[in-house]
C-alpha cells in the first residue's frame, strides 16, 4: 500500500492519494490536481478512482478535471445528487481496487451529503484499517451541522446518528479526515491532520457525548459564520465544476485597459501586503493580502458574479492569487495591471489611502468620542480577549454593518495582525468612510507592547 | 500539535518533526538537516530537542549538526553509552516539552541499544499517542536482531521480550518507525510509513508470535545480507559524526588532477546512467548511478578508508550524489572530474567499456557453455522468480566470489533493471575479467518479453 | 539609442534590437521571439518594425510571430519577393522610427535577395553609424555566393559589385552581421561579432581583393558544404513561417505509441549524449546529440517530410530540443519518449548498440585490411590535419555513399569528439552495416594522446 | 578573438572579457566576480589578466577577488600608484597575451591617473582594432575633470590633451568605455554602450572641441555633483580591497537583535518599496529601495563608518542588496530583519510614516504657505522642467540643507518617481521634521495627469 496526504495550506484542506500495485484513487481532490498526477506517477501507479466524500462547502473540487486527465471513475454517495458522471454509492456499498476495499458509509450531519470511506487492506488482513471522514469526523472535532440554518437541529441529530457508526470502528482505524486548523468546516480543529479511531474517541468532546441534547449544545452555539460562498461551492461540485484547463490565461492589461474594466464594473483585487496597499491604492478596491487568507476571504467578500482585475505585489504573484480564486469558484479573472500600482500612479491615476495607527498612538483613539475603533477578528478570537473599548465587527460583517457607524467620523480597523483589518478597511472606504486608518500589528503588536487584553463573555 | 514525518528516499528513512507550542522535537535526524529546520520555520517553533532512538546503523545522523545549529538537547538511550555530549535516558524516564510528554523504553533486539519513545499530548488527554518506535517496530516487520552475528540468537530473544512492551500499548497509539519499504533494516517493510499499534498486533507477522522459538525461526531465516556499512555508520554515530558544515565543498578537477588522484590510490565513483558508463568509463571505475540507490551500494562497496573520485553526469548532480555520500559516512571526495568523462576522453586518456546484451541476444549467452551470466538480484529477487541457466551472485557478493569463475571467459551480469548488475560488471572489470558483458534491462525486460520466470526452492 | 545583439549559439545567428525613445526595431529575428519581446521590455520600447536583410537559408525567422504578437510592420527586400504583407524596398529606400533612418542597400551575391541597413542617428548626427550588413558582410568574411549551384558565377560577380557598396561607407561605421564562426554561411567567420567597415576593408580577405578574377577564385573554391534545409528554409521564410505559437506542444508517448509511429514511418531522433547512444538506442534511430550541432544537422539529415519521434536523455531537455528542430523548420514533432531509453529496455523491446573504440585500439582497426575507418569531419577540417590510412567521409555525406562499402566488413567512424560521427554511425546501421563502431573522442583525443596528425592537400 | 561585454546594470558600468587561444584578460572587472569566470568557462579560455584602467571613483573594483581565485596578474597604469601586487604600466608600454597586443596610453584628466588601453589583433592584421577607454573617452561624453575640485583646471587641460591620443587613433578602432548612461562620471553618456573612434570624433561634443577655453567652459560648467562615495571607492581599489569571498554570510536577525543593532548606533537601511515604506517602518530607518538606485545612493548617504542593519522587501532580495552595498564599499552589513518589517510591528516595537500626497491634492499644498514642497531630482532634471513652485533640493543635498526649512512646518518630497523622494523623506525624518509627506509617482504622474511643467533656466 502507499499512501500520501496532500495539504492544501490556503484552504487548510486535506487530500488523500491511496494505492495498492499500478492503480491508485485520489480522495476529495482540490481543484488545482497537478500535485496529484505527480504523486501518481512517483509510486508509479495510475490514477483510476476519485472518491468524494461530500460536496465540498469551502471549495471548488477537482473531480471534474481528474476524470478528464486520467479516465478515472468518480465515487460519490448517491445522497449528493451529483449531476456529472460517476458511481452513486449507498450506504454500505463496497468496490474494491488492487488489494484495497473501500465501503461507503452515510453519515450526514455536517451536510446531507455526507459519507465517509472504510477501506481494508486486503494484502494484509480482512480488518479496516483507515477511514476517509470527509468532514463528519475531524481530528479533535466534528463538521459543523449549521451551514443550512433552517436544517441546523435536524443535520445536529443525524450527526449524534452518524458518529456512532464511526465509534463503531475498532480503536487501531486510522482517521484521515478532510480538514485541519484554520477550516472554518469545524470550530477547533487540531493541526495535527489525522488520528485514530481510538484516540478520538477517548479525547475528541462530541464523540464523548453521549446526550443528545448536550451534544446539539456543543455544536450548534457560537459556530464561526459560515463565509458566503459555502453555499456556492456546494452547488458548483454538484453540478461539476468548470475544468481548470479550459480557463483562458489571466492576461496582462495596461493603465487605460484597467480604467477601463472598472468603467464597466469590474472590482477590483489588491493582494499586495497590507503595508503597501495603505500608502497608496485603486479607489475601491478590495485589500486581500497573499500573506493573509486569500482564498477564504476572497470567497466570502468578493461579488461572484463581478470580474475581477487584480493588483499583485508582483507578476510572479499570478499564479498563488488565480490558484487561490480559482479554489473558491472565482473563474472570472479579466486580468492583472502590469507592472503594478506603480504604473497607476505613475499614469497619474487616482489613488487613495488608509492612515496607519501605531500601537503607541492606538489608545488615543480609542479614549477618544470622534473615533470609532472596529475589531475586525472573529467573535471566536474576541472572546478570548479584548481590547477595551473597541467594538467587535468581524471583516465580513463590515459588508452590512457599515450604516451603524458615521462616515464623516474616522474609523479605525484592527484584527491581530492587519490583514483582515486592512480587508475591512477597504471596505469602509468602498462605503464612503471619510478617513479610514488601520492599526498595525493589531493585537499581535498590543500584546507584545504589553497592554492589557482580557477575556469577557459579553462585547 | 504540530507534526511532520521527513522522508528521506534513498535511505527509506522516516524521521520526524512534533512541537507544541513554540517549541518542538526532531526525531532521528538525516544528516542533512535543512529540511528540519524548514519544517520548524514553517511551524513558528523553535528546536529544542533531539531524540535518537538508537544508534542507527545505516546512516550517518544529523544530531551534532542540528545540536550545533540550533542549541537544541540531544537525548538517547542510556544503553547507547554515546560518547557526545546529551541526556541519557534509561527506560520508563520521561521528560516534557511544551505540552508534549517523551518517555523512553529499552527495547533492545534490532541492537543492542534501541529503545522508542511513547508521547502524551497533554493538552488532549492522559493517553499515550503515538510511538517513534525506530527500528524496534516497523509496519509490517520488525527491526532484524542478525546484525551482530555473534549475538543473534541473544537479540532475537530480546527482541521477542521489547515487543511486548509495544503490544501493551493501547491499540489507538500510532506508530511512527525510522524506515520503510526499501530499507534493509527489515526484510518485509511496508510502503505505507506508518500504522497503529492495533494494526500492527493483528497484521504483522512478529507481533503475531507468542512462542519464542517459531519467532527466533522467522526471525534468523534468509535476512538480506546488512551492508557493509552497517557497522561503521553505528560507531560514528556513537561518537558524533563530523559535522556538516565543516566539511570542505568538493573541489572541480581537471583530467591530470583525476589521473593524479588515480595514482595515489584513490577510487573512481561514476555515477551516471548505466548506458553511459557501458559505453566508455575511467578503467577501475566503481559504476553506482544516481538512478539506483547509491546511497547504500555506495556505503555497502566503496572502501570507506579511500579517498573518492566522482564522475558525474552533469555538474548539477554533484550535491545529490555528495549528499549520498555523506548519508553514509563517505566523507572523503576529494573531488570531480570537470566537464565529465567526455573531457577524459577528449584528453586522449584510456577508458574502458562493457558490452550491451539485448533481451534477444542473452539466451544464446546462457545456452552457451562459454560465457557465465550472473544474476545480480538478492536472493530474496531471487527466490520469487529465476532465469533458467543463471547463476545468483548478489552485487556485494561479486567481491569476494568473482575467483569462482574464470577471467578469460565472457561474464554476464543482470539484475532487475541494469543497476545493480553494472555496478557488478564494474567489480569484475576491476578484478580483471577480459569480456564483460551486463545484459540491458535484465528480469525486468525478460519479463516484458514474455519469457518465462519461475519462483524456485533452490539455485 | 538603445542597442542590443541577441546571440543565437545553435546557429551562430545574430539579431538585433534597436530603438530611440520609446520605440524599437528588430533585426533578423530568431524563430523564438521572446528575447526580443524581454529585451524591448527592458528598454521600456514598444517593437514597430521588423527588419529582414534577407530570405534567411540557415534556419527559419520569427518575422510572422513578432508582427502577430507586437502587431509591428515587416520589412524586406523588394528583391526577395516576399509573400506576406510586408513593406518591401527597394535600393536606396530609406524609413525612419524616432530619430534612426534606415537606408535599404540591395547587395545581391549571397543569395539573389540579398540586402543591408544603413542607419543614421539623427540624434547624434548625419553621418551612417551602423549597418546591418546580414550575410553580405560578415566578420573576416562575406557570404557564400554558391549556395544556387547553377548561378554561383553570376552571384559572385554581384557579391564583388555589392560589397562595394559597403566599402564606400565611411571607416567609423559599426558592422552588424547575421552571423558568427560556426555558421555555414561563410567558410571563415570570427568569434568577434561585430567590426568596423574600416577594420574589415584592411583585414577581410574578400574586402581586399580588387581583382574580380582573384576574388571568385577565392569565393568559389573550397567553399563547405551547404545543409539540405538551406534552400527549404529560405522559400519557408519567403511564404512566412506557421506561427510557432499555433503548434501543438510535444506529446509524452509511452513505449507502446512509440513503436506504432515507428510502424507509421516516423523516425526518431535520439538526443541523447553520443555514449548513452552506443550502449543501446531504438533499431534506426538517427543521433544527433543536443551536446552537439543538433539545429544544424538536424536540418541537414533529418527527411523533413516525416514526422519526428524524440529520445531524450531527460525530459526537460524537450524545450531545448524542440527549439532546435523548429529553428530548421522541422515543426512535425509527434512525440517523445516518455521515461526516455530504460522505458523502451524495460519493455523489452529491441535495442541496438556501436561498439566504442579507444584511442589506443583505432590504429589496429587502421591496420586491419578488414574494417573500414570513415573521418566524418568537413573537407576544410580533414584539410587541417589528418589520420593517416583513414577515409574522409562528412557525415551528410554517409547518407548517399555508404554503397562504397561492404555492409558485412567492421566499419569505424569518428570526426573531432564523437558527436558527428555518431551521428554517421547511426546512418550506417540504417543501412545495413553488421558492425558500426565509433572511435571515442576522434581526432581529439588522437592529438591529445600523442599520436600524428598532418595536414595534407589530397586525400 | 572572443569578446564580450559584461554590463553592471545598478552602477552603469561596463567591464570586458577578451581573448584569443586559450587565455583571456578582464577589462575593469566589478566586485562580483562570477560572470567573468563564468564567461571565460563559455570561451574555454583562462583568465590570464586583469587590466585596470584607472582607479574607478564610483565602484569597488574585482581585481583582488579576480586575481586570487585565477592566479591572473593584475595591469595598471603606473601612474596609479596601486598599494597591492602588479604590473604598473607607463605611457606606451605594451604586452602581449596570445595574439593580442595590449598598449598603455596615460589619459589624465577625468582623473591623475587615468589610462586606456589600445588593442591589436595580430591574428587580423597590424592596425589596432579597439580601445578600452576607461572613463576617458565615453559613447557622447568624456570623463568629468571636477572630481577633485582643487585640480579641476588642471585636470581639464590634462584631459584635452589627453582626448588628443584618442582622436589620434584611426576612425575604424572600437570604443570601449568603463560606463553608460546613467553614470554619474560624466553628463550625458549614450546609452549605446560601445562606439568607434570616427563616430566620436564626428559627434562627441568634447572631441569636436578644438579650443581648451571652449573645452573647459564644457567640462567645469553644470556638472552633476559627485557623490561622496567617489573618493572613497578610489582609494579602496588603489589599496585592494577585501576580497568578497572573505566577507562573513550577512546573518539574521530577531527584533531584539535589531533593536540592540540601533542602539549601539548602527544605520538601518530598507530597501523595500517606497509604498510600504511610507505605511510604516522603524524609525530613523534610510529608505533606499532595491527598484531605484541602490547602490549609488546607498554609497552616497549611508555613512560609510556605520555599520548596517537591513529591513528587506521579501529574503531572496538579501542577494542583489548585499551585491549593491559591496559593489560601493560598504561592506560592514551587521544582519538583516528576519521576517521583515511585519516581525517588527507584531512585535509591539515603534514605527513611524510618512504621507502620501496623490497628485490630484499636491497643489493645494503647493499653494499654502504653511508647507514647503521640495524637488528632490538632480539639477539638470529640474532645469528641464519644473512643477512651478516647488524648490529643488536634490536628495543628497537634503542631508545638509535641511536647517533651511522649519521642523514643525509640514513638508512634501517628490522627484520623477517617488523613489528618491522618499529617501529624502526618510533623511527629513531622521532630522526631526514633525510631518513628512511624500508625493507618489512626482513628475511622471503630474506630467501623466497633463499638469503644466517648464524648462526654466532659473530656480
Amino acid at each position: 500500500m502507499h499512501f500520501a496526504q496532500i495539504y492544501v495550506p490556503g484552504l487548510a484542506h486535506c487530500s488523500y492519494v491511496l494505492g495498492s500495485g499500478d492503480k491508485c484513487v485520489v480522495v476529495d481532490p482540490a481543484r488545482k490536481i497537478k500535485p496529484y498526477l505527480d504523486k501518481a506517477e512517483s509510486f508509479g501507479m495510475d490514477i483510476v478512482g476519485i472518491l468524494e466524500t461530500h460536496l465540498h462547502a469551502d471549495f471548488v473540487s477537482g473531480h471534474m478535471d481528474l476524470a478528464e486527465q486520467t479516465g478515472a471513475e468518480i465515487y460519490a454517495p448517491e445522497i449528493a445528487h451529483c449531476s456529472f458522471s460517476h458511481t452513486a454509492l449507498k450506504d454500505g456499498d463496497e468496490f474494491t481496487i488492487g488489494s484495497l476495499r473501500f465501503k461507503l458509509l452515510e453519515t450526514p450531519g455536517h451536510t446531507p451529503d455526507c459519507a465517509v470511506y472504510v477501506v481494508t487492506d486486503l494484502e494484509r488482513g480482512e480488518e479496516p484499517v483507515m477511514v476517509f471522514s470527509g468532514d463528519t469526523l475531524l481530528v479533535g472535532d466534528v463538521g459543523r451541522p449549521d451551514l443550512f440554518p433552517d436544517q441546523e437541529e435536524a443535520l445536529a441529530e443525524k450527526l449524534f446518528d452518524s458518529l456512532k457508526k464511526l465509534k463503531d470502528l475498532p480503536d487501531h482505524v486510522e482517521v484521515y479526515p478532510a480538514h485541519g486548523m484554520g477550516s472554518l468546516c469545524g470550530r477547533s480543529l487540531s493541526a495535527k491532520l489525522w488520528s485514530t479511531i481510538g484516540i478520538e474517541k477517548k479525547q475528541n468532546y462530541a464523540l464523548k457525548r453521549t446526550d443528545l441534547a448536550a451534544f446539539k449544545e456543543d455544536l450548534l452555539t457560537d459556530m464561526p459564520p459560515a463565509p458566503d460562498h459555502f453555499a456556492r461551492c456546494s452547488e458548483i461540485n454538484r453540478q461539476g465544476p468548470e475544468q481548470l484547463a479550459h480557463l483562458e490565461p489571466v492576461k496582462p492589461l495596461d493603465v487605460a485597459q484597467v480604467q477601463e474594466g472598472i468603467d464597466l464594473g469590474h472590482v477590483v483585487l489588491d493582494t499586495r501586503s497590507y503595508l503597501a496597499f495603505a500608502a497608496g491604492h485603486i479607489p475601491n478596491s478590495y485589500s486581500i493580502s497573499l500573506e493573509g487568507n486569500l482564498a477564504t476571504f476572497a470567497g466570502w467578500v468578493i461579488p461572484p458574479e463581478k470580474d475581477i482585475l487584480l493588483v499583485l505585489e508582483q507578476e510572479r504573484d499570478l499564479p498563488r492569487v488565480a490558484d487561490a480564486l480559482y479554489s473558491v469558484g472565482l473563474d472570472h479573472i479579466s486580468g492583472y495591471l502590469q507592472g503594478g500600482i506603480v504604473q497607476w500612479i505613475n499614469a497619474g491615476a487616482k489613488t487613495v489611502h488608509v492612515e496607519p495607527v501605531t500601537v503607541d498612538e492606538i489608545q488615543s483613539y480609542i479614549d477618544s468620542n470622534e473615533t470609532v475603533v472596529l475589531d475586525n477578528r472573529a467573535k471566536s478570537e474576541w472572546k478570548d480577549g479584548q481590547i477595551s473599548g473597541t467594538t467587535l465587527a468581524p471583516t465580513p460583517d463590515v459588508r452590512h454593518r457599515h450604516t451603524e457607524w458615521d462616515v464623516e467620523k474616522p474609523i479605525v480597523t484592527f484584527c491581530n495582525t492587519s490583514n483582515r483589518s486592512m480587508t475591512a478597511a477597504s471596505i469602509l472606504k468602498q462605503k464612503g468612510f471619510k478617513k479610514v486608518m488601520n492599526f498595525l500589528g493589531g493585537t499581535t503588536a498590543w500584546k507584545a507592547a504589553g497592554y492589557e487584553i482580557e477575556p469577557r463573555e459579553e462585547a
